[in-house]
């Protein structure tokens, strides 16, 4: 169901956006880097899903936000569950997204902020995302018009970077080890295509699409608030994220995030080759 | 042949080493991150080793600034070569560490400024040694009592994280791909037996070895620019740097970076198993 926002409302909705963005820079710093590293939980036994004291705080504080400034959105957070709203938004919230990059002291990890459209099983479609790194302080919005990074070199716009054939672009993807086998035959394809395959930069892979610097990024097993912002953000930027179908990427799964509509058009045809 | 070297000379040392760091990240930053990312030529035509106009540039600015302040030095430098000195000492430069990730707009790369004893083919053992990554804005040094890191928290010690078991460590390595068929085994014998592997943090793997984050780093094919950097401030901290047989790593090739003397053994025994 879409919603139609006035100005006014935009503007105050990417200030809340800020504002969460600012609280949770602090919250994650305060526990970012102690002597000696992280000793994190694990969230499933059966796997290695480390999750810190500083996730939850930074989603407590984020939602306590909300409770405040926006009562009647709903929020998708990947620690604390569904909230659902009254007023046909939702706000996505993955407080850390790398948690095995924060607790190596990394500075690749993000804070992921999203406005949605409600949806009945997952969010619906993003209309503003926020990707923060709070420990470069580099921050980068895209929506409702803009389509900005704010960080150590000042504030630029963000324009993704023009079509170049498969065999000169640049693919990231977090592991190698992508997805089920099937998916990580279909990123070994690809990998072989392009000339430099990346890995280990979590969420900051998509501000890089972004910023303009690589074409391609690759991914599988998502969740809904692992892919909102950086959907809101790339757009914004001129580019294209979409699931390995060509279809919409917003519930998660497998993403294929590209930098335009040709490079987008041709990782498409050597996934599903 | 080992220099002996008196406080104010270290001191002297200690600031020209700083700034070394201070002209190669506005040399660096000059260069990084243009719209639409960077176009790099390939310095061998075989492989993928682009080299762009920024670390050519750097390291000029960086030999311009010793001629001047350190003419009896020698300089073993990446881009330019290898000049002998009359004074036993030799700078150790690589002005971008990491340039697939600098091309790519990561803030993982980094300058690599060290201070060396002469050697005859390679530099000698590191005495001093600096990994910036200008992005950031970060600083790590270590060396003639210094163990340091400046950046966006203010100004912090270095020192590593106690001993843990292996099955508790995190290991990081900057390709999945690590050197030969037979460095690869090694490397995946270990890998399998840490609890986290990570990938693509160029020399900011150093770095938290020395920042106490993590415990290992393992590459292989490394050049003495490489190294030099990371040996000494590791050493600074606390840590341990070797090659694969426990002996210098100064000289490049297979190198073994730990925490501590505790899994740097343990993880020795397995790279040999």
């Amino acid at each position: 169901m879409p919603v139609s926002l006035a100005a006014a409302e935009k503007t105050a909705l990417l200030a809340t956006a800020e504002a969460l963005a600012e609280v949770a820079r602090a919250t994650t710093l305060a526990y970012f880097r102690p002597a000696g590293g992280i000793g994190a939980e694990n969230k499933i036994s059966a796997g290695f899903d480390p999750v810190t004291v500083a996730d939850r705080a930074t989603e407590a504080a984020m939602r306590a936000l909300l409770a405040e400034r926006r009562p009647e959105d709903g929020i998708w957070g990947e620690e604390q569950g569904v909230v659902r709203g009254r007023s046909g938004l939702t706000w996505v919230l993955d407080p850390i997204d790398g948690t095995r990059g924060y607790m190596s002291g990394t500075p690749t990890w993000g804070v992921l902020i999203a406005l949605s459209e409600e949806g009945e099983t997952t969010p619906g479609a993003p209309l503003l995302g926020v990707i923060d790194q709070p420990y470069i302080g580099e921050r980068f919005v895209g929506g409702f018009g803009v389509a900005r990074v704010t960080g150590p070199l000042g504030e630029m716009g963000l324009s993704t970077r023009p079509a170049r054939a498969l065999s000169e672009a640049v693919l990231f993807s977090t592991f190698p080890e992508v997805g089920t086998a099937e998916e990580g035959a279909a990123f070994a394809r690809l990998a072989g295509q392009v000339k430099l395959t990346r890995y280990g930069m979590d969420c900051y892979a998509y501000a890089l699409i972004a910023a303009g610097q690589i074409d391609l990024v690759v991914e599988a097993g998502l969740q809904p608030y692992d892919v909102a912002a950086p959907i809101a953000v790339i757009a914004a930027a001129g580019g294209v994220v979409t699931d390995w179908t060509g279809g919409p990427a917003h519930a998660g799964g497998r993403v294929l995030a590209a930098a335009n509509a040709e490079i987008h058009a041709a990782a498409l045809a050597v996934l599903n080759a």
